[in-house]
Parts: structure tokens; sequence; C-alpha cells
């Protein structure tokens, strides 16, 4: 059974948002894709579509949970569903992922981490990637938590410890 | 944009269920395929499983909106999505279809199909399909409802209505 | 701990409800209360309003479990609850319930009877109000089910019903 | 039509909880209560329980909406709500509330902030007490974030600013 892998991200109009964090999302969507599992986002903008499209050029299959239309899906989604829930869509792209690894970020994001952590799911935070992703690698924050997050530095770290057995936050 | 026809039926367990109502899954599953729709179902067996194989069959992709685990899925089931929901998922499955396709049933199903009534989503039932799609195919029940579903005799039927752009419930 | 009893039924606009149909919702949520139950419902119009009515008349509480607004509650709701989701909202006035009775209807209380049934919820179909708590009272229609709810005549029956342990659909 | 208030934070088990915590969340609930609002909260242990505490003693109405059985409900929950959702179920209280205050706080709580901030829901932290509620209310933090809940330093100042009109976070 193939891994299903949530990236959680910033949508677009995210002032953090600058070539160098997209490009960590593209790669991140790419080497999911390259190592066979299926990315899950929130089917928008912003990290969701640059991951997205990464995994398409990774030859991979593209899930969008999306929170009212169809037609909002950005065009790396295979398959959009509309879930009519609005923002509680959230929950659904955090509960169906085997991982979770989260991308720059701001509200939304945190809401999804801190489901991913309390449903007790492995989560990887990209400290390189700014907003709230940067914020939960932090020693100060973590500290508030027992349970904490896997700090990556990289896509390339982020993807392998996504998919690496016994390793979990 | 590809079409997104969810198929709802029984589970397996459903003393209705025989092999010539399996069949008529399986064709409908491979006819949506064919006709390059996504097929969306509850993901489990029965009717879910008979036509996520007919889809198969027919080089189509399929997706499960299961109750809790990703393992529950039936092998024909290209995208698990375990939602956590439980009986709840339900709503997902008729949410994201662009139209819904009723086979045999009990009250899950007859809770799908009322939901699309309800949401204004185009419907079809199979009336040869027996349990709860029978029962929607007949004059007596129907005239209860202003709205009513559309009546199909085959999954041939069930499956060019579903395609055909203008034709509502 | 109080029994919760949700009412389900058409909301306003059904052509259905009448002045007779609305005096069972009313009697049904009087008698709730009578008995010390919490009623709840889907908060708006029609059968929801009538049998919160009743249920204030007979000093009881209230708790409308609303798809969108707070204030698209009716005046007789004590508590509204604005879920933010819809139509999907039922489940949770389903799921909540010790008990479930439904008068008049139309798809919405269909979704809603069926979801209840299906989780295996105590359901009362009052067979003398019409729409679909009618339909679900016939023997014919019946037969296409294993597990059927309780069918009662008259709003006096069906709490009486709601409240008699060791009774269930 | 009555506020409503929805009171965040952890369960009974969190390490940071004590008396002088537990006093904090029993002073928002009563005053919460005497000011008139019903308080929503999880319907479980810790904080939920020390707020639904405080707010009977102040004459008011508390609500649960509980992940899962109504019997889990803790013995000041006036209107215990099974939503049957599990940990899903948080969106519910966010989303109902005119007003979130959070108290101490783990994931949980966080995940609740956070949805909160995403819809644009009036949230006040409590920063004198601990955990999550403490971690929002720090500038090396909250710089993170464009908008920003509004911090206060006590329950009489939580719940004074939650039931001031035109001041928002």
């Amino acid at each position: 059974m193939k891994k299903i892998i949530a990236v959680s991200g910033s949508n677009a109009g995210d002032s953090n948002l600058n070539k160098e964090i997209l490009q960590i999302a593209e790669e991140t969507g790419y080497l999911i894709a390259k190592k066979g599992g299926i990315l899950v986002c929130g089917g928008l903008g912003g990290i969701m579509e640059a991951s997205a499209k990464g995994a398409k050029k990774g030859g991979g299959t593209t899930v969008g949970l999306l929170p009212w239309k169809k037609e909002s899906a950005n065009p790396y989604i295979d398959i959009p569903i509309a879930t009519g829930l609005g923002f509680f869509r959230n929950n659904i792209i955090i509960n169906c992922a085997d991982c979770v690894i989260s991308i720059c970020g701001r509200w939304g994001t945190l809401n999804e981490v801190a489901m991913a952590m309390g449903l007790g799911k492995k989560t990887v935070v990209i400290a390189a990637s700014r907003g709230v992703s940067e914020l939960l690698s932090q020693k100060e924050v973590l500290k508030t938590f027992k349970k904490k997050p896997i700090v990556a530095y990289s896509a390339e770290e982020a993807v392998s410890l996504a998919f690496l057995n016994g390793v979990n936050s």
C-alpha cells in the first residue's frame, strides 16, 4: 500500500512565500512522488500548488482536499475532492496521511500541525521554510510541548524522514 | 477537468447482493472509467468493491473515502482516504461527486441518496438492483418527493445519464 | 443524566406542513420537555420551530444545531450552535441523540432517519405526519429493510416510546 | 441573543495544571455566566471541567461538545452533545463561539486557537496560564503572525475583552 504524505503550508498570498520557499515545496513534492508516495494537500495555491507541481514532475499522484469547490483546485491536482467543509477539511488532510510535512505556513498550517501532533501522527517541519514551520523548529517554542514534531532542514531530509520507518514525532 | 462519479451501495453482507447485482456494479465502474470519470466510493466491500474492480478493469482511477482506517480499503482502491469520520464520511462521498449512482443499498445508501437529493446533486438510481435503489425507483414512493432522482434500468443507462449534460434530478 | 431527544422534520416551506402537523410537532416538543428531556433539532423553521416552541411551553431546554449562522435560529432555541457544516450538521443532530423522532419531512429528514437507523440509534417515525415519516411507516416500504424504525401514531405515543427503556428500532 | 463563549484548554493530565491555573479557568467560567454568556467547551476534564464548574457557580448554562460519548461529560455540563467526531469536534467548539478564550493548553488547544484565528474569530489568550496560552502571548512568537490573538493577563480581563464590542483579534 502506497504511503500517503500530506504537505501542509501557506496558500498563495503569504508574504513569506518567495522563490526559494516555493522551490522547497516543489522539491518536497517531487521527492514524495519519486519515493512512490501519494501527495495529499489542500489543493489550493502557494505551497499546495508548488508541492503538487513537484509531485507531477516526479510522476506521482496528487490529491487536493478542497474547502468548497472542485474548480478551485490548482492545475497540478489529479484528484480534486470538494469536501464542502471549508476550513474543516484540514482535519481530513491530516487524518488520511501517514506523515505530515509542513512548509512555511500561517494559522491554517498551525491548525494542521497541531492536529497532527494531537492525533499522534508523524509530523515533520522544515525549519528553513519560514512562518509556522520555522517557529515550530525553535527550541524555546518546542519546550512548551511534551510531544514534539521532527525538525528537518531541507526537502530531502524531510522526505527521507517521512518514509523512514521507526522514526516518530 | 475529469468528472467524479460516486457509486453508493451496499457493503458486503447485504443479503440482497448476488452475482447479478454485483455484475451491475462492476459494469457501472467499468463504464465510468471508460468514459474518463474518476470513481469515488466508500472504499469497503460489496457494491463498493465490485464497482472499483470494474473501474480498474476499465483503466480508471478509484478513490475510497473510508470511515476509519486506510487498511480497510478493498484491493481495487487506488487512493484510500482515511477520513476518521465513521459513518459521517458519507457526506464527503456525496459532496465531492458530480453525479451519484446508487446500486442496491440499505440505510447507509439511503442516507447518501437523500443527502445527494437534499444538496441538489445529480442522482441516478438503478431500479434493477434491489434494495434502496429499487425502492427509490417506485412511483408510489417517489410521489412523496417534489425533487426526484433519475431512474435508470441498467448500468449502461445509468452511466450515460451520469455523463449527459443538461439532465438533472 | 437527561435524555436528549432529536426531532427531525421539514423546514418551513414544505407544502405538507399544515396546522395539524405543526400541532403534532409542538405537542412532541411539549411532552419531551415535560418528561425531562432536552430537545435537539436543526434550529430552523417548520417542524423544528414548532417542536422547540412546544418544548419551551413545557419548561424544557432546546438546542439548535444550525447549518451556518447562530442568527438563523428560530426564537424558541435556547442554545444555538452554529456548526459551520451546512447540511452535514444533520450528522451531529442524530449522533448526539438518545432517540430520534421524525415528523413529516423531505430529503433532509430522510437523510437523518437513514443515518439514525444506520448508526443503530433508536428511531420513532410518526405515521400521521405526512411526508417521509408517513412513507417510513408503510409496510411495503419497510419490507426493504431488515432493521426498521418504530412506528408511532401520535405525538404522545412517540414520546412515550422514546423514553421507554428496552424498546429499540 | 446570548453570547456564546468557548473556553479552550488542557484536559486533565496536563502537568502544567495546578490549583492556580484551574482557579483561573473556574473564574473565567464564573464571569462568563455572570455576564450572561453561554459557556461552550469540549466537555471533558482539566480546564474544561474547571470552567464549567465556575459557570455553574455563576448560575450559567454549560455546553460540552464531546468527542464521542455523552457519558464522558464532566459533572458541570448541562448540555452534553456527543458529536461522534473525535478530535474533529474541536472545529464545532470554535465555530459556534462568538469569542474563544484559551487557558493553558497543549496541541489540542493550539489546534483550536489556530482555527479560531484562521476563521477570524475573536480570540483571547490568558498569558498567565502556562502552556500554549502563555506561548501565544509572547512577542517573539506572535511576530510570526499578521493577525494576532488578544492577550489578557487575568480571567477578569479576558472575560471583559470577550464581551467588549469593537475589540477584535
